[in-house]
């Protein structure tokens, strides 16, 4: 993704052969790719999949549904996390890793890291998802101060005012930071 | 947020003088303020509201859920904007507004990009966020390359096969980029 990721390109591509046919794909990838296809056939939403796998187990797997939830948050990524984290009992996936067709965007990136998971596996890229439409990598660039988001103002009141909330749940005993 | 958003510093602010008491605070933030302080009361999450406003009607608000749900998408954001698309049948919440006690964390901006909302409306910062325990700052720091993700190991394999997908929803009639 950038510089301040520990990114690790064609790590498994190298061990596995990436040049060969389909069938020598990362196995829970591919099944991320069949969610991504079951998701285009029904018209769920964009060609996006995601799979949460714990020691070798995959625990959920989902595809877009932003159009037929009407949900503009329900990216593969986000299902596949709500679904792992309900089948677990918890927030904490930390011992879980995610496997996504394509590099996630911002949104999914941010869940991933606020569910603890370790390690994130994809296929294509932001740009390469730019490429068929989808705005992943405007939304990076508008994050990094590389773009405008021209459809979107933003305006800061009331900071004195919304701060005392966080005083009062600072002085809360028991208060849990997760 | 940062030099490529819209950025508005206290334009009510200025409008409405920050320095008076509670009760002149943005009517819509004060019902956000209270949705952190229940969700405070009831040890659900952090201290987080979000509302989404439409016409100046109030169509959603929520308050952070985590922990309640086990959920770690359950952010105050996140959750108003997924009610406010269930409420009025679309992802598409172009005409609508969000007002957030604290600025989005990347997850919950990335979301209101996605929602395709025009003003989001913040008190407190990502600093002060970070000041409490939480990783919003962080987060950001490493989309924009700033700071290292050191518990998340990412890689990118099987670019090729995955992209396959990508084509296919090119090649697939009446497809909706949404």
């Amino acid at each position: 993704m950038n510089e301040g990721m520990n990114r690790v390109n064609d790590e498994e591509g190298r061990k596995g052969g990436r040049n060969e046919e389909a069938p020598s794909m990362n196995e829970f990838l591919k099944i991320a790719l069949e969610e991504a296809r079951a998701g285009i056939e029904k018209d769920d939403g964009g060609p996006f999949g995601a799979v949460i796998v714990r020691n070798g187990v995959v625990i959920s797997q989902a595809h877009n549904e932003v159009l037929r939830r009407n949900d503009p948050t329900a990216h593969a990524e986000i299902l596949a996390i709500r679904e792992a984290s309900a089948i677990l009992g918890r927030y904490d996936l930390s011992d879980c890793e995610i496997y996504s067709t394509s590099e996630p965007c911002p949104m999914c990136f941010a869940a991933i890291f606020w569910a603890r998971i370790r390690r994130l596996v994809y296929g294509t890229t932001r740009e390469d998802v730019a490429g068929i439409g989808f705005d992943d990598s405007l939304i990076y660039e508008v994050i990094r101060g590389e773009a405008e988001a021209e459809q979107l103002v933003l305006v800061n009141v009331d900071r004195e005012g919304c701060r005392e909330v966080l005083e009062e749940w600072e002085r809360r005993p028991g208060r849990r930071v997760y």
